[in-house]
């Protein structure tokens, strides 16, 4: 395939970097966005104190997947359906945007009624049936990297996004599969500049995930907003220790204030602004 | 999770092999079962070429994709539904069984109308949606490892498809990604033994996808045989280097037959018959 | 660099393999040569207990290492140079050769006086130094691949050993690390055709560090001749649960015999002589 | 092993940091020192352009190499000991430091005269031998962390020279292998808090080898900082396009003094001196 010639993800010469803009909130363009929110939405206390607390520190978008896709089939698979009431409250109560993870193309209507963004996850970064139905719809979509794809297979899995005529693509980085086995994976924060090189699209990083490990979180965070991320998602919990997933990586609401104090002083000598 | 009180694909002591029977044709159970046929199914003359060759060198199914996942949306993507035709074909002009992948739960009613086995690739082997929804039909699957996927996840895949109903599900070794270049996979041939361990399930090896070199089948074959495997899956095309996929790592018919006889007469020494 | 023209290791056009011969023992040729004993040598009575029963079992090579390069300053480090009077036993007592593991270029003058065959470890590959010295010497030489090397890394680290005048070099895979966790490395056996594709050198496998479980070590050796391999190196020991390394992956003498007793029936198969 | 027990490298509940003191120059404790200079040093006109432009830009340290381990044996192996004259030649005319790679105990006696801070290369982090006989030494040393080591082995390794005496260790990330293909190592940034929770010694990064790529050096570096490493060793060279090694990641010193400012000016949001 010749890249330059024929596709939309790549970066032509000179070509300026896109800017994915939803309701006042912008992802790429000197932004720097942070999304943060439980892994799971459970129940509505939980949301709510979540979304109250994440905006107040400043995040622009609530995170929450109602979809679990888990390793075991007995690992909770997610609240469901009913887990768009709890982002119809947040959208109520709050200024915050909302975003969650789509599994099917059958919930795409559903989902697009309620939600902001759409993410598709890492374990679908290569599901192309699921990308070429999501593509056809004009919502934002945030793209997870597979962990174990190629920078070149990850920008091609967006460009079934754009083939499909939604541009409105945010990559996000979310840690690569290694022989390490101290961290959940190795979080591959030198993927945001060489991505940068490579495409004009807005990246984000996830630093939870990508490090699995609640310590962890904050200096991934600060190298991200160093590295060139045009924004976070970041677990976030009332609750950690009683998180029906992913606890051990999610920060207390205190800890994600801290996070958002310490970006937001080190954000201008980036000439980034949150 | 505790494995062996909860789960239906790992093995408890003592616990017999399963075996996978379609129509007179078996997985498991001392038998080495051989699939061949193009990656991808182009027309009906290279279909039935390629069947009447395989089945003559003693392969017991077709292989064939319609539906073809690939990296890049510009790549050939498979025939589509018309591609049943050429797999009626082959029933009706030879003895094989019929095998094709499935990438959606849309596509269940038709394929396996059809369709002898289905078949769910590499990349969707953490689709668990679409595992949820192949599980519920009666029709033996070959599941394929996840490029990166750790033997654990590998097993939990199949545990929804057993979770869902259908029992008779073939695991299949096809590589898995690693640091190499001189080969498009590192075929993980251990896994076989290790897996037998672990599991009762059958498990076949894909020597074409594992090395992604014609000249590494013949080898590879030979070793899934005496590493214990239940059988094949094997890229052959009548005109490899005219393939609209997958043409360098497929055999010609002639190479088949070679293979064929080989593996035949080494299978007495691993008591399996083909 | 232009390999075919400049190298010595990379394999000509219609050039035959090589044959490294020592004292009636071949490595390449149509042999297949087998390597057991011990990881460590530890004391006389496990030296010979072992060497008897390998012998006994069809094994050419006593293996046994003096110096052991551990991953802790804690661990058993090796019996040192005292333990060449336990090889000086074996060769008195038995009709096998020795070989061991060469650590520094300062060990090369005492070790080539007593032993058949120098080894140097996977950690050690890349030991550019050490190579350049042991290539020096005119003793056979096994050289292990580096656990996370590529091909041609690893042909490239033997050119260093042919360079400087050893043209006696066998090749041993022993397991590439990957993401897998349930076996210690994940053995690369197609690394042996893709080797023969590329070098003229006899090339052996390692089952006891590839797999570290000795379930799977006779599964790997069966996979091992089928694939081509000129040997094996295999650890055994009298006592497997008291070895004060590698005790896990060790074959008790039965289960060698057992092991051997497989391999000579299957060797006519695939042209090879035990 | 129970680490917090028995060794010296794990950090034990509350124990600080460790700086490392030479000569003014501090690693640890604050400081964020950078080492700078040519992959190998050339010729004294080359040394010493190099070493006036990085000390004007405020690096404290010249990097060098006299001897090169390289992956093949034709490729340029170093100036060797006489490049001892070129570090004289800097030490006299600047106030640097200087610092070269040892690759064998036989060079300690030599090296450690002119030199300020040994380094121990990624492919002789498991040389346990030359990890002993350095450790004798009380030198400082810089040990690099092997492409494809745990951190736990990375520690054990430190831990060797520790046991042997010599506590002036500075571990260094360099980059790990994995599938990308892109960058030449995935730099792997979070070692860097992952170490830190783990031990008392400094870090420092090297963002060239990390990458591969000049473009890349000066996010890497940022994000090292960033993320709360010790300094960095990164390679300049007066004239990168005809460089004997690694021209392709070595900076200009016009850029290495922008990434010097820069750095400058983002150290105190990091509680850092440059």
């Amino acid at each position: 395939m010749n890249r330059l010639e024929h596709t939309r993800v790549y970066k032509e010469t000179n070509q300026e970097s896109s800017i994915v803009r939803i309701n006042g909130v912008q992802f790429g363009g000197g932004s720097f966005t942070v999304i943060a929110g439980p892994c799971a939405l459970e129940n509505s206390e939980q949301v709510l104190a979540t979304a109250r607390s994440v905006e107040k520190a400043g995040a622009k978008v609530l995170r929450g997947s109602i979809y679990k896709p888990r390793t075991s089939p007995y690992s909770f698979q997610g609240v469901g359906r009913q887990g768009l009431e709890f982002l119809k409250l947040v959208k109520c109560e709050t200024n915050l945007l909302v975003e969650t993870e789509i599994l099917l193309p059958s919930q795409l209507e559903f989902l697009t009624e309620y939600v902001d963004i759409l993410r598709i996850g890492s374990r679908n970064m290569d599901n192309f049936e699921l990308l070429k139905e999501v593509g056809k719809c004009s919502v934002p979509i945030i793209l997870k990297r597979n962990m174990s794809s190629t920078l070149e297979e990850f920008l091609l899995a967006a460009e079934y996004l754009l083939n499909a005529g939604n541009e409105n693509v945010i990559l996000c980085e979310r840690g690569i599969r290694t022989f390490e086995t101290y961290t959940r994976n190795t979080l591959d924060l030198m993927a945001v500049p060489a991505l940068k090189e490579l495409t004009h699209l807005p990246i984000i990083v996830d630093p939870s995930h990508g490090t699995g490990k609640r310590s962890l979180v904050l200096p991934a965070s600060r190298a991200a907003l160093a590295v060139g991320a045009d924004g976070l998602i970041v677990e976030v919990h009332p609750n950690p220790d009683q998180a029906k997933s992913d606890g051990i990586q999610s920060l207390h609401p205190s800890e994600f204030a801290t996070l958002m104090t310490e970006l937001k002083s080190a954000a201008p000598i980036y000439h980034k602004t949150i």
